[in-house]
């Protein structure tokens, strides 16, 4: 990075050069009347090094929840997303566990590495949503939920000594599973998204997309998208929170042709064609769950995991949290909720 | 980034291959008793280049002030540093300007742009800093601007409706140079050092160190240091703030060799062998600033620029403000601080 110690010193090998012919002007901030022009490298893009080094000793946090009627491979498809049983086993169903009487919210929490770069996170599950003969208000503990992490987080945030990282439990993606009816969507449909979509990033997907001919998945698509259009329900991402041009471009494409994504999950491997792949074997062919041209969670997966992560948790931050603190100091006369709990962790921390 | 589509589909191509042996288990974050397993690339790594990505869009704020007397080379360092005229010309001061009768604050703005990424630099001055008659408590101007800036990001902060990006105008790093004279510390350093040591991130700096030969500047650096540890006084990087062993390795080194760094700034650009150089011309040889045989101006730069930027940003956010936020709002019976201004930007802004 240093040039090495020149050892000629003598006068013929000097001359003077001054003034240069300056190069590239930086762009003053304000007009501040000063002659600014750079002389060489500084340094300054290395700060995406550095905040690389950062993050690969921090790790990150990620937290998922899937909200669907049971029966549509909402464990198994994150654990598609995720590679690795990260959500309860569908299987077990059979031998212990019965759909719950109520919505419950199920939250486990793994560490998965790869690249040398730690990910927390969390799934967070809601068996029993939609399975009950009166599924009025099914997403009320959803949103309990969601808004508890929210206020966590605030309590934690208004602490007088609190933490260097605040534990991030708020979730930051919800993916709806929508059944792969063909028809239209269901009422509890419109009625969680209309919902919830105020207060986290829904994510709608249609389930079990191989019970669909191509024909049935466009058609079904494209009925979805303007459903959802009718009845007002913005998912994400949303349009108004594109920040450019580019933003907008790429996220226009996702809202008009993407979304909702048609997807297939599976955790078993077959080879076919000699490589390796994750997918379902039918008596007619495999369905492989990252081939494009069999379904769309390849897609589902780069977008969620590869282009779109930090920003789920982006917005989550600065839309959905910066919402819910504000009513949330707005209702207490522009005061934080101070509570016994957030006074004893100052006094111990102390 | 996908397969594309497979061709062959007959029953001979494939063959059921569950279950796998599997691969690296994820750590769990808590016994889950799940069985964990990877089964391909995932993606989680691409959280760095999101993170570029975004960092390329918004740019980000670095602010560094400059302390010492007059005619210790301050701007000109600067400018060597970022290479550009980012702070006044020290060649204006004989026109009009004079040592003002007491401290006084400049800072100045500038967007400086490289490999894509765009800085919005302060350079916060200190003019008439050490140059009275009486200079007893002429750190105080300085302490009070560097905390007027924790207020305003503090106001920000707890601000109900809060601006997605606070403008961060918060010290980041202050090089405080020290006078070459080969004897010690004089009073007033020690006494800046002292009271502002715990608001900011000080790196201390031997100006002009052209003036010394290589034993006088050894012996002075080592004096220096040593005066600062009988004074108990802590510079950055902090020994307390190392976050890991490699944080501690590396710091112990800047600790114990490089600290005060010796620099000779410049503005001024030469050919030494064919090549360009910024130096300063004497009759008996020119002084490279960027050839670490001549002085620490490269190290200095690495350090401040290259390699602790980021570090500097969050000791400043994580140590100094959150010290500053505490005593406040500890004062303040735990509320935060209130004003009229602060109201009204809400009200505008809901």
């Amino acid at each position: 990075m240093f040039k090495g110690p020149v050892e000629s010193k003598n006068e013929a090998a000097m001359s003077e050069l001054v003034p240069e012919p300056r190069q590239k002007p930086v762009v003053p901030m304000k007009p501040t009347g000063i002659n600014t022009n750079l002389l060489g490298y500084i340094g300054i893009d290395t700060i995406i090094e550095q905040m690389r080094k950062k993050t690969m000793k921090t790790g990150f946090d990620f937290n998922i929840m899937v909200v669907g009627q049971s029966g549509l491979g909402k464990s198994t498809l994150v654990n598609t997303l995720f590679k690795s049983q990260v959500s309860r086993k569908s299987s077990s169903w059979n031998r212990e566990e019965k759909i719950p009487k109520t919505v419950e919210i199920k939250a486990i929490g793994h560490v998965i590495e790869e690249g040398g770069v730690k990910m927390k996170l969390t799934v967070i599950d809601t068996p029993g949503f939609g399975d009950q003969i009166n599924n009025e208000n099914c997403w009320e503990p959803i949103e309990k939920y969601i808004n508890e992490q929210y206020e966590k987080f605030l309590k934690e945030e208004v602490n007088i000594a609190r933490k260097k990282r605040i534990p991030d439990t708020r979730v930051h993606c919800c993916l709806y599973f929508i059944s792969p009816t063909g028809h239209s969507l269901r009422p509890l449909d419109l009625e969680f998204m209309k919902h919830l979509s105020k207060v986290v990033n829904i994510i709608p997907v249609i389930a079990k997309a191989d019970t669909m001919t191509l024909e049935e998945k466009t058609e079904f698509k494209q009925r979805v998208r303007k459903e959802l259009e009718v009845n007002g329900i913005e998912f994400y991402p949303q349009k108004e929170f594109d920040e450019d041009l580019e933003d907008k471009t790429e996220n226009d494409k996702i809202r008009q042709e993407s979304m909702p994504f048609a997807v297939v999950g599976s955790d078993k491997e077959y080879q076919v064609n000699g490589k390796r792949v994750l997918g379902r074997k039918t008596p007619w062919g495999i369905i492989e769950v990252e081939n494009l041209t069999h379904c769309e969670f390849a897609l589902l997966r780069d977008f969620v995991i590869r282009t779109h992560l930090q920003d789920l948790k982006e917005v989550t931050h600065n839309i959905h949290y910066e919402t819910y603190r504000a009513k949330r100091l707005n209702d207490n006369g522009g005061l934080p909720p101070m509570t016994v709990e957030t006074e004893e962790n100052h006094e111990s921390n102390l």
